[in-house]
């Protein structure tokens, strides 16, 4: 016999920009995925669409109710987003994610004009919001936040293989591309002091610690926004290793002390984990 | 109290390209991804290093590997890859994801040139093998395989809520580009006519159904899979709706009668589903 | 004084998906680009739009042109759209760049089914068209046609200074991602059968030579071409080098006797040349 | 008769990182492209590699001057390769592209970190900066800007024939990914003010004015460009109009006052054009 396993759909990239038309304009601009999941097996086994949301209306639905809720943070646009989903019959579960692509008030020649704008660029702020029939659970995060150490970032003391050829390096230019996300107790009273609490602690901690590893660097990173905000529960980090190899220079009779590196795209280090107050605390 | 949760790390994008020298040369063209997991928790939370094999090392060790081991499908290299890094006292399970790029012979002036190749293109091999300490598990699939009916595709009998808008068609382009794994019960003995017989069969089923959903498509899809390959034991799929709308031509002066259509890349639908054997069977 | 120079316009990446709906269907897949230039100096200097044809009137157009001028070649449907856009007032010149994704039926289980199709991958065909008020002139071609040599492939005799550190080598893979534009002498009657020569041309010739460069299989792939077709006055081709480096395997107790290589995305070498019938000929 | 046309060549994408380490680093980030053009005939008709520079020496000659050459602006580490590589018997002529990617401090907890940064987003600044036997020319610009306006700008007026069916539109959205480039009668004596004088002009002239088009707008910020650098002869630009489109919200029994937009990838209008001052200036 043949069943049916775990199952979901949705729309993905549905692009959403606002402006909201006061002496000052204020520009919002998002991409948002949708998905749900529920009671669709006869969507699949029967060929049977009497439970299935359209996709599309899953879109229109995103632009029909930004006027009235997308007026704070992305989080409460993403709640009411899926809060309506869920009330769908079929829909057991529906996962709102959301990307906030930032633009910024350019400056004219009397100060910050009040109606052009600039991409921001160098970090994307992201929320993750799911509804069930009885709860809700929200993350928050950031993506595309690339950094750089050049002192304090080491590697060394790892196992020796036939393999292995690697050298052991007590000072080394350590980057990366930060994925991280934070998933909270219970909704905030304050999605954006949270987010920026938070983002300001990464980078702080990223900024002024002593790092034997990528995976050291997670855990005083994880440690220290777990510090910073008592309503996150868990810190999830993704984070490549962008590889910077000295050049050597000998060939053309130079030496490189720590001056010239090459970046490399591929391939690169991943290392992922999650950071979490334990059950007993 | 703050603890270390799930966390793996590993090499990404490992290029490797292997030339076969005999009277008719042989290319493989692979791109490898390494994660390991285990007991790597003094490595975060004390910065000790003693038991992390340096992703560098995975990295060569793919290139030592290959000689020996590439021989065949990349399931067995995969296989290879993860029985070797589980043996590191650390690590507790390996998950090695492959990616074969094809390259065929080119048409020479004499019949197939014996050592000049052409990207084939239109699909990418895939393979994801993981070992831990007492047993090996092996999926295969493709990706990038993008296909299309223009014919026997309908999506009628959705919900209507004040939303939506969507208008319910019986004939409409269907296109996707399949992202399709099937999970082995257990490892091969050839797992290339597996997948020949696999992807044959996934290709006759798309073009030879009558599809009310991207949703029912891939239960048929999914069926036909199951019922041509006793060793599999589940099936997922993953396929984006790739819309194509029909382009209004009366402002004009003409009717459009199902043969303009303009292609779009978002947003897109996206439904993702499992089809198994019951537990039962 | 200030004044306005070169200068065009148009619109870029329109998508466009066409079906024949008889017995058998047939997909045509294209991305079409429009650029004009003419007298639209008042645009600029005067911010007066009165002879500006609105770029999305560019992009109806190819859908409106489509059902009665794209029954044949990509070269003639471009023709059609580029004479239509230079008979506009201000319009002196219209140039058109077509590329066509192929596809390609797909095996049913009796036979190539009617109305199902896979996207065919590993080669782009190309075609750039330009009319003005009293001649028009056109261009073939192919891109994303990545071809490899395992043999008959070599670099040396290059001059060191001393910054070289490269070693002569008399067999190494070369690869490269094909871009190959041809100019026709004038419009042809069959264009699919002059693009059929020349691209199976282009990649015999490329299996069976002996390169002693990316420069020198320019120049003797440029050569064939000009033979193969008397109908084409030129050939220009954009070739990045595609590095394949030998692992040093020594360090892992082997030898790499040309078998295994690293596939390198950047930095790349780039060769870009034309070859012609010269003026006398 | 068949002979070579125009050719060059060179090495794309060599990625170079340095750090220059004092109490407080500093961070440079550029991308080079490099390529030659010369008397380079015999590499394509003879094979002859005797005059060819080495795409890997042109690599290693990036890395081998930069400790000495790279201490201020891009465009003065361009010249001295341009210049180094002219010297090579067979150039004729170098051409030296190069990308900035910007690095600012992170802010530790005591004010800004003196080794940890973060890639600053928005924004690639560029040079492209040429030499032969008698002479050197420089552009510099930049890319990858994108800005919006939110009113103050118009598209209306242009011709209706039958493709047409836009509206005209007094007040919409006009936003653009801006690649702009301007050329120097003569270097520079202070790379870095220029630039900085004429980016900061771009901005707040793309903010504080009416415009009537994308065109009109090139013109509006050319003029001021030019006018805020007498040693600029010209100023290009290429501006995507990265349309959006508002969103039809009756249907959802609203009305949209300009609030709620689409943003689409494609297809986009394109303009491009010079700007420059005329030659009885």
């Amino acid at each position: 016999m043949i069943e049916l396993g775990a199952n979901r759909y949705g729309k993905q990239s549905v692009r959403l920009v606002t402006v909201v038309r006061g002496p000052v304009h204020t520009v919002r601009d998002l991409t948002v995925d949708l998905s749900l999941e529920g009671a669709f097996e006869a969507a699949y086994t029967a060929g049977d669409n009497g439970a299935v949301v359209a996709t599309d209306t899953m879109k229109n639905t995103v632009y029909a109710l930004a006027p009235e809720h997308l007026t704070g943070a992305i989080e409460a646009f993403g709640l009411a987003l899926a809060q309506h989903f869920v009330t769908a019959p079929a829909v057991a579960r529906a996962t709102v994610t959301l990307r906030e692509h930032a633009w910024q008030p350019l400056d004219g020649p009397d100060g910050p004009a009040p109606d052009a704008f600039r991409r921001t660029g160098g970090m994307t702020r992201t929320a993750v919001v799911t509804a069930d029939e009885v709860a809700v659970s929200a993350e928050s995060g950031v993506e595309d936040l690339v950094v750089m150490k050049t002192a304090r970032s080491a590697f060394s003391g790892f196992p020796r293989d036939r393999y292995t050829t690697l050298r052991e390096v007590r000072d080394r230019i350590m980057a990366t591309r930060v994925t991280a996300t934070w998933r909270h107790g219970s909704p905030r009273d304050d999605w954006d002091k949270s987010h920026a609490t938070l983002l300001r602690t990464l980078l702080a901690t990223f900024a002024d610690h002593d790092s034997e590893s990528v995976q050291h660097s997670i855990w005083v990173m994880g440690q220290a926004l777990l510090a910073a905000d008592a309503g996150i529960a868990e810190v999830t980090m993704r984070l490549p290793n962008l590889h910077h190899w000295l050049v050597d220079l000998e060939p053309f009779g130079g030496a490189n002390r720590g001056e010239i590196y090459v970046a490399t795209p591929e391939p690169y280090g991943l290392i992922e984990a999650t950071v979490r107050r334990s059950a007993g605390a």
